[in-house]
C-alpha cells in the first residue's frame, strides 16, 4: 500500500498552467502532486562560444530550489557561493534531455535557456522540471515560429520524464518524497512521446536490483510517460 | 499622466495570498501589480553565534530574483557564485526593517528567516518583500503563539514599505518599472502601522531633490502604507 | 551631554590634507575627528562596457577598511575572499553620490575611480569617504582641465556627507563611534554645496522615529554640510 | 569494425598494479587500454557530521584529471577555483557505487576516501575509477582486518563498472575515446561480482535508443563486468 | 650612476613613525624613500587550532597594497575575490621572518597578527614590511610586558630586511622601483640585529648570477641591515 | 648519520623515465628517492595577453599534489576551491626557474605550460619538479625543432634544482622528508648546467644560519646539480 493510496501504476495528479509570467518567451507552472516547479524559457541573444558561426542552436537548462521548498529550510545556493553537485547534475540532465528532442539545425543559431525553479518539493523535482521544461520550450518555439523567425519546427517530439522505484518490495510509478526516501531502488526515465529512450538513471539504494526488477520499472515508466505527454498536449493545445 | 493611468496617490492593485507552500511555518504570495514575490518564514533551529545564551531572538531575511523575473534574463546568482551588491543591500534592508517591529525578548532565543523570492518583477520588489515578508512572519509567529511556544506576541506593530518618486516632475506613489526607470528621484519608505518611521532611502537620479519635494514624497508614502497595512490586516485575519 | 563634549550641532574637528600620495591623479587624507580615510582618484584607461562609444564618462568608488582600523581587528576582506554586504553597500553609495555632482557629458568617455581606504575608524566612515572622495575627484579633474584633456569643468557642485542621529533622546550632528553605537536613529545625508539633496538614508535602531525628529536631523545636516563644503573649499584652494 | 580492431564484446587490455604508493592504506594503478587511473584509499580520522555517534562507516570518493591527461590540455580545476559539474557528477557516482558493496555496520564508524586521479584518458575514466577504486578499497580494508581493527569483512561483493554504447549502429563493449566521441548511445553499468545492478546511466547522443538496443548493451555489460571482476580477483589475490 | 644619485651602499632615507593608529597594540608608519607601509600589531584572542593547549605563541602576518599605491591602479584584491600568489608569498615571508626572532615559549599561548598595508609603493615593500612589522611587534610586546601579561621578553633580537641587486652591472643596496624594474638580479635578505641570517631569496632576472656577485650582494645587505636596525632602535627607544 | 644512511653529499637515487603519457608534447616521471613527480609539457595555442604581438614566447608552470601523495591525506585543492599559498609560491618558482634557461625570442610567440603533479612526496618536491620539468620542456622543444616549427634551439642551458639543509648540525645534500622536518635550515638552489645561479631560497627554521653555513650548503648544491644535470642528459639522450 502506497502512502498516498495510489495504485502502483498511477501518476500523482498533474497540472500544467501555461504563460504564468509575463516576461518569459514561454513558461509554465507544473504541479506533480505537491511538487511544484516554475519553468521558463528565455530566448537569449548570445550562444555558447563553441557554436558561434556553426548555424546550430543550443538549448540549456538551469535548476534551482527555493530555500523553503523543502520540509526544513536549505541554505540558499547564491549565499553559499556555489551550486551543489546535485544541482549541477540535475541541470545537466535537464539540458541534455531537452536537446534530445531538438533539431539544432532547424533551431538556427540561437540559445534558449530553460530555468526550472522548484517552488515546493515533494520528490521527483528533476522529472517535473524536464516535463514542464519541455512545455516552456514548446511555447517559446511556437512564438518564434509564429513570428516567422524560424521556418521549420525544431522540436522533433515531446520529451517527458518520470521516476519509478521499488517501494516496500514492489515496483511503483512516480515516487513521492515519502516513497523516495524509503525506496530500495530509484530510477529516472526520460523518453520521447513515441517512447524513444533518452536517458535512464537507475540507482540501488541499499540492495542491488535485478534485470527483472529493472524491466518492471521501465514498463511502469512507459505508461507514466504516455500520461505525461497527454498532459503536455492538453497544456499547449 | 502615469503610464498605468493611476492617479498620483494610488497604489497598484495589491493581493496577498497566504499559506501558499505546505512546508513553511508562514508564507504568502504578494502581488503589487505585476510585481510578484513569494515570501516564506522559516523557524530555524539555530541562532546566530552572537546571541547564543542571550535569550534574545533574531529575524533575518534573504532575497533572490528568479533569472527570468525580469524583461530580459539575468544571470542566476548561484551560478555566478555570489550575491550581487544590490541583492545584499536589499536583504539587509528587509531584515533590518522587520526586526524594527519585533520584541526580541518576547520572541525568545529562536531565529526566523524570511525568504523573499521575486517570481516576476515590475518595480518595487524590495518594498513588496518587506510588506509580504511581514505577513509571512506574522503567520509563523501566530503558529508559535498557538502552540504555546511563546507566551506574548513579539510583533509590536505592522511593518510595510512603499516607494515614491518624482516622475515627469510630479511626486507619485508606488512606482512601477516604467516609472522607476524614468524617475528623477526614487525613495523607499518603511513604516509601522502607526506611521512610525523605520527606514528612509531616498536617492537623486540625475537632478538633486529639495526638502519640499522630499516632504511631498513622504506625504504620499504615509497614505500608501496605510493602504498596505489594511491589505496585511485583511490577509492575516 | 555628548561623550566628546561637543554641542549638538558641532562637527568633529576636520582636516583635509591633499596630494598625500605621489602616484594618484588626486588624493587626500581626510580626518573627521578620529576617523581617517585616505581617498585617491585614479584616471583609468578603461570604461565600463555599457558606456563604450556613448561619449559619457563614469565615476565609481571602492571602499575598504584596514584590518586594524577598528578597536578589535577585523578579518581582511581579501583573505576572506569577498567584500561584505556592508562594504558593497557603502561603495555603491559613494559612487552614486559623487556621480550626482558630475556632468558625464563634459567628463567625456573616461573613468575615474575613487578609492576610499579607512586607516582609522571612529564612526562616520562612509560620510568621510564621500566628502574626501569629492576632494580627490576635484584634484584629478583639475589636472585634466589644466592639461586641456577636457574643456569644460564636469563637476557641477560640491558633494559632501554627514551623519546625524538621535543620541540620548536628542538630535545631534556628526556621530562618533561612541554615539553611533548607542544612537536610537542614525541618518546619513549627502548634499551638494547648494543644499540640493542627493541621498538620504535614515534607519531606526530600536524605536521608530517621527517626522519631527527626522526634520531636526535634516536641519542639523544642512548646517554640517555647509561646514564640510567650506573645508573642501579651503583644501582645494 | 571498431577503430581498435576489437570484437564487439571484447574489453580493452586491462592491468591492475597494486600498492603503487607507499603512503596510502590501499592503492592501485588501473589501466584499461590507454586510460590510466591512480586509485588510492585513505583511512581518515574524521567521519561526516551526520554519522557521528551512529556506529556506521562511510566510503566517499573524489575524482580528478591531470591537466594533460587529455589530447589537449584542460584547465586545472584547482586553478579555476572549482570542480566542474562533470567532476562532481563522476565523484558522486563513484562514491555511491562503492558504498553499494559495503556493509556500513561492519565497517564501523570510520571513513575511507577513495581518490581517483586520471593520469591518462582515453574514454571510460569513471568506469575505470570504480573498478580500480574497489581494489584500493579492498586493500585498505584488508589492512584493517589484518590489524584486527575490524572483525567482519565489510565488503559484501566486488563492484566494477563498464561502459557500452552503440557505435556505427552496433552495440559494443568498453568504448574507447575514438568510439565514445562518435557513439549514438553511451551507457555506464555498475554491477557487483554476482551481477547485481548498482547503477545504470544511459544517454542518447543524437538519436534515441530502443529497449532492444538497451538490452543488448546490458548483455555486453554483464560479460564485461565478469571479466573485470576476474581482473580484480587476480590483482588482490 | 643610480637614478637616485645614491652611492652603491646607501639606503634610501628611512623614517619610522610609531603609534600612528589609536586602536592597535603596536603600530608604525615606515618610510623607505617613497615606499610607505603602515604596520600594525594586533593581539588576538584566538590562536591557530594546531597550537591550542601547547602553551606556545604565534606571530603571523598579512600584507596588502592599496589599489593606488602604485603608478597605475591595481585591482583591489577584496574585489577580485582572492589574494594573488605574490601577496600570499610576501605575507608568508613576513610571518616566517618575524617568528625567527620570537621565543614562542616566552610569548605564551597568544597570537599577534602583523598587518602590513602599503600606502605608497616604490620598490622593496616586502623588506619595509618586515622592518616596520618588527617595530609594531616590539611595541605590542612592550605593552604586554608592561602590563605584566608576560614575564620574559619573547623577542630574542631585532629582525630587519633589505633588498640588493645588480643594477647596470653593479651590486647596489636597497633597490628603488626604477632600479628594481631594470635589475639583472634581485635579492632579499632578512637578518637579525646580530647579522644572523633568517632568509635569503635571490633571483636571476635574465642572466644568471655568480657566487661572487651573490657575495657582493650579501656584503651590502649586512651593512644595510645594520643601518635599519639602528633606525628601529631609535624608533622604539 | 642520515636516516637514509647516505653520506652528506649524496643525492637520493634518481630516475627519469621519459614519454610517460601519450598526449603531452613532452613528459617524464622523475623519481628522487621516494619523491615521484609527473611532469608534462603542453604546447598551448594561446599566449598571455601581455606578450601578444611581441614575438616573444612564454614558459609557465603549474604544480599540484595528489591528495594522498603524503603520509596523511591532504584536502584536494580543487575541492577546497583554491590553490594554497604554498602551491602558488612553488609554481611561480618553477616557471621563473625554467624561463631563466629559455631564449624567448628563439622560442617565438608560443606558450609551453609545464604541469608538475606530485604522485608521491618524500621531501624536495619543488626541486624535483624543476629538474623533471626541464626534461619535459626539452622533449617538447625537440619536437618543435624536429618539425621545423622553430629554427634555433631556445633552451640555452640545463636547469636543475636541489635542496640542502643543516641536519643534526651538519650540512647535507638533498633532504628527504625525515630530514626536512627536522632541519635547522632549509635551502633550495636552482642552477644551470654551467653552475650559473638562478634562484636561492634559504630559510632558518628555529636558529639563524651563518654565512659559513650558507656557503657549505652552496658547495653541496653545486655538486648535487652536477649529478642531476648528468641524469637529465642521460634521460633526453
Amino acid at each position: 500500500m502506497r502512502p498516498s493510496g495510489r495504485t502502483t501504476d498511477t501518476l500523482r495528479e498533474i497540472s500544467i498552467e501555461t504563460n504564468v509570467t509575463k516576461h518569459a518567451e514561454g513558461s509554465c507552472l507544473i504541479k506533480c502532486g505537491d511538487t511544484h516547479v516554475l519553468c521558463t524559457a528565455s530566448l537569449e541573444g548570445r550562444v555558447p562560444p563553441w557554436i558561434k558561426g556553426s548555424g546550430l542552436g543550443w538549448v540549456t537548462a538551469e535548476y534551482g530550489m527555493l530555500p523553503r521548498a523543502t520540509t526544513t529550510r536549505n541554505r540558499r545556493e547564491a549565499a553559499a557561493g556555489k551550486q551543489s553537485g546535485r544541482t549541477q547534475e540535475i541541470q545537466r540532465l535537464i539540458g541534455r534531455s531537452l536537446r534530445a528532442g531538438v533539431d539544432r539545425v532547424a533551431l538556427g543559431e540561437r540559445q534558449i535557456t530553460i530555468d526550472c525553479d522548484v517552488i515546493q518539493a515533494d520528490g521527483g523535482t528533476r522529472c517535473a522540471s524536464i516535463t514542464g521544461g519541455w512545455v516552456a520550450l514548446r511555447l517559446a518555439v511556437n512564438k518564434l515560429l509564429k513570428a516567422g523567425d524560424i521556418k521549420e519546427d525544431p522540436l522533433t517530439d515531446h520529451v517527458a520524464a518520470v521516476s519509478c522505484g521499488i517501494y516496500a518490495g514492489q515496483p511503483v510509478l512516480d515516487l513521492d518524497y515519502a516513497e523516495d526516501s524509503e525506496a530500495g531502488t530509484d530510477a529516472n526515465f526520460v523518453m520521447t512521446g513515441s517512447r524513444g529512450l533518452i536517458e535512464i538513471q537507475s540507482s540501488a539504494e541499499g540492495a542491488t536490483f535485478s534485470r527483472d526488477e529493472f524491466n518492471a520499472l521501465l514498463d511502469l515508466a512507459e505508461k507514466g510517460v504516455d500520461d505525461l505527454v497527454a498532459a503536455q498536449k492538453a497544456a499547449v493545445a
